[in-house]
């Protein structure tokens, strides 16, 4: 089960919703809120979610995650026939900024902080990816938490996979990207990284004819050579 | 219920797939090979193709359509548990080159070329497209069946969109385009033109901040002023 990464490699980005922090945390509290149609409302925002950041890149109508957050909330709602306060809505979004991490991530990261450098690459802008650092008590392990605001484009648009290379001034054979979303894997191994996808629950990797160079469920079984 | 268009409109430019081709007209010919998983295959394997052309594009990864559609399929069939063979892919495959149009789709482009004139853009490659021209009789009011594949990008790219206005010689507001997919509609009206959703089914639109100038249900309703 162990991963043993190559000495080559001297960074670890990883990236923040899937793979550290859990989506899926939200379930409770959309729960308490919508009942028996929390399952269908998380699902359609977390897809309209993604949907959009794709969309507007493609359009050039790049809007910070946030607020593409809240406008896959409203669709998903609204396909689902609930009402949606502006409160509601604002509480919601919030909660992205204190999504709980992975049971294994801290440890995970405190241990590999040892071994490697360590940064975050995320679609969410800056706000909203460091609250979820705080929040987690993660940033004493990371060197860099990358947002793609600056650039105004999302992943996997191959500019963005450079940020961390430029931030961190390394090359791409330095670095193994990390990421829980197939179609995030793809993009960073399009690019040109060498990609390990924690495939935490046995999941499918999209059919684009790009393929992670390792496979992992759990950070605890990454290890340095 | 009619849609009078203004008179500075001199072209229609139509989409292809779920706008004058009817993709859930594979239906029958899916519940023969899929049974009751018919419907879930049906559902994965368009949402996949979308999605493998947005992401794509973005990674800067053209394929044409038709091994887009074979790719989703072959993903869609595995998430479902489902065994494809390679004769029975390029039998579903080969379907989306004789899909059916929509009921009132001959009858009205009849109508429609003597005030307008007639085109497809879609992110069909050549062959399939102008196969499914053919095969529903559409031929003769099309003066343009655009594919993309000559630039090797999809929609929602602008550039995507201008290909039209180069080949008929139009400028944006001459034209109307016209879309039952929402995203599609987006797409069109931020790169500039002036659309129609054709909304068949009562659906909703995305929340991209974008909204179509006239929305409609059924092609027949469509006049000049």
């Amino acid at each position: 089960m162990t991963l043993r990464l190559p000495s080559s490699i001297k960074a670890l980005i990883f990236d923040a919703y899937g793979t550290l922090f859990d989506v899926q945390s939200l379930q409770v509290f959309l729960e308490e809120q919508f009942g028996e149609k929390a399952d269908a409302i998380n699902a359609v925002w977390r897809q309209k979610q993604l949907q959009y950041t794709w969309l507007r890149s493609l359009m050039g109508r790049y809007t910070p995650f946030s607020s593409v957050t809240a406008d896959a909330l409203r669709y998903a709602c609204q396909e689902e026939g609930l009402s949606l306060t502006q409160e509601m809505e604002e509480e919601l979004v919030q909660r992205y900024y204190t999504l709980a991490a992975f049971e294994e991530v801290k440890e995970s990261l405190a241990r590999l902080s040892e071994s490697f450098v360590l940064a975050v690459l995320s679609n969410a802008d800056e706000a909203m990816l460091s609250n979820a650092v705080m929040h987690n008590r993660l940033n004493s392990f990371l060197s860099h938490v990358l947002s793609v605001n600056p650039i105004l484009k999302y992943k996997p648009l191959p500019e963005v996979y450079t940020l961390p290379l430029q931030a961190m001034n390394l090359k791409h054979e330095e670095v193994a990207f990390i990421s829980s979303n197939t179609w995030d894997v793809a993009g960073a191994k399009s690019f040109g990284l060498r990609v390990i996808w924690l495939n935490r629950y046995g999941g499918r990797m999209e059919e684009l004819g790009i393929e992670a160079d390792w496979v992992t469920a759990d950070l605890r079984h990454i290890v340095r050579t």
